[in-house]
């Protein structure tokens, strides 16, 4: 499947005393990029939440590269690497503006209701992930 | 009113790279240690969600003296400084293990019901939080 | 002095179970925006702490006038509000979508060398905020 | 290796708009239980900081099995899995309050110096945390 880039911009707060982003920061890029693959896919994850379907992190993991610094812009690709009746695999590799990469990692969400309960992928979200 | 203390233990993460706790995440004590205050005082600010009542910030401040190292052990000092019908005042100190201050603070808040319109605070906890 | 705008979106991270930004999270948008600001004043906050001045948040605050929703756009409008030898005052406004105003607030930081201690601001920095 | 036991209540901020600990969250548990559990072996990760030794995380996962909610007490179960000369791995489960797995993951992390260069575990932490 197409990758999708999406740039970040290192945030102070996201550094931690090693002069680093702290390892967990990689996530909320990622949850970032992902929202922003979905938006160019042609829907808002934010109006699925309004339908009724959530989609929550199931399994997630990251290998950490190499350090990123306060204020550098990253490029994030995100890919769908899977695309079930219920669940996604999106992957994603983080680029320092060096070239190199910093961090690769992915994350397994399942669709479920307002509840909390499992429940299907709308069927045109399937179709618009699986054409990626 | 009587100060109530409580300790955090300063996190990895909640460093920045100028190798001190990031100025925001004052707030974040000051949070647990208001939800703790409460508890103290008698109700749990969770069931008072579950009651359709919620406590949002409507004013914060905070002053830094200095920076707080990570693994430190703090200690936050917290007062009710006025109660209201409908809002709170808290105000909050925070010293290091070597007994300075490390920043001071207020936070305001409203009680709001689910819909988020304003109401008044129910009664019983006004009257706990007074006789503090 | 003028007005410096800059957009962020609201991450899902940046949310509470209220299901709006958590109050503390507004000074993240602060900074990035300071940041920003900085930027187009002709210098990198980066390069200065790599030349040994840094600026530390010695006071900040916030009022909030209403949530912010995940996914929305907010437009920080940031200003220069004073310039002293050794001190800056920042003063936001947070504005939503629907061109209602969010949240304002100030920071005030103060410079100082790698040791921490007291320093004046560069005087070309001074110079550069000075004419903004 | 033996388990070492850690709690952490959820504070606000930790939650997202679906109710729940953001997943990333839990990574700040897996730290704090971390660092609590070296101290338990007889050493303070700060202090190894101090003498120039650096605790990098390579490698971090996470499987999310139930919701966490606001002001829960979690049990976080820390192991030392494995101890290489230069690298160590810690397993982490978390329990809630009704007995539960919530989570479990597990980080790498590996040993550096000040300058970030891979460097080996001091003997003394290494034959520390064998006997664990």
């Amino acid at each position: 499947m197409r990758e999708h880039p999406f740039k970040v911009r290192v945030r102070y707060c996201e550094t931690d005393q090693m002069g680093v982003v702290y390892h967990a920061n990689y996530y909320l890029y990622f949850e970032e990029t992902r929202t922003d693959l979905l938006r160019a896919a042609g829907f808002a994850y934010a109006d699925l939440e309004k339908r009724g379907v959530f989609l929550v992190v199931t399994e997630a993991s990251c290998r950490y590269r190499a350090g990123s610094a306060y204020d550098e812009i990253l490029e994030i690709r995100t890919r769908v690497e899977d695309v079930g009746k219920a669940t996604l695999r999106f992957r994603y590799e983080v680029i320092g503006p060096d070239g190199h990469a910093r961090a690769d990692g992915h994350t397994d969400l399942a669709a479920v209701d307002a509840r909390k309960r499992p429940m299907r992928l709308p069927p045109e979200i399937v179709a618009r992930l699986a054409v990626l």
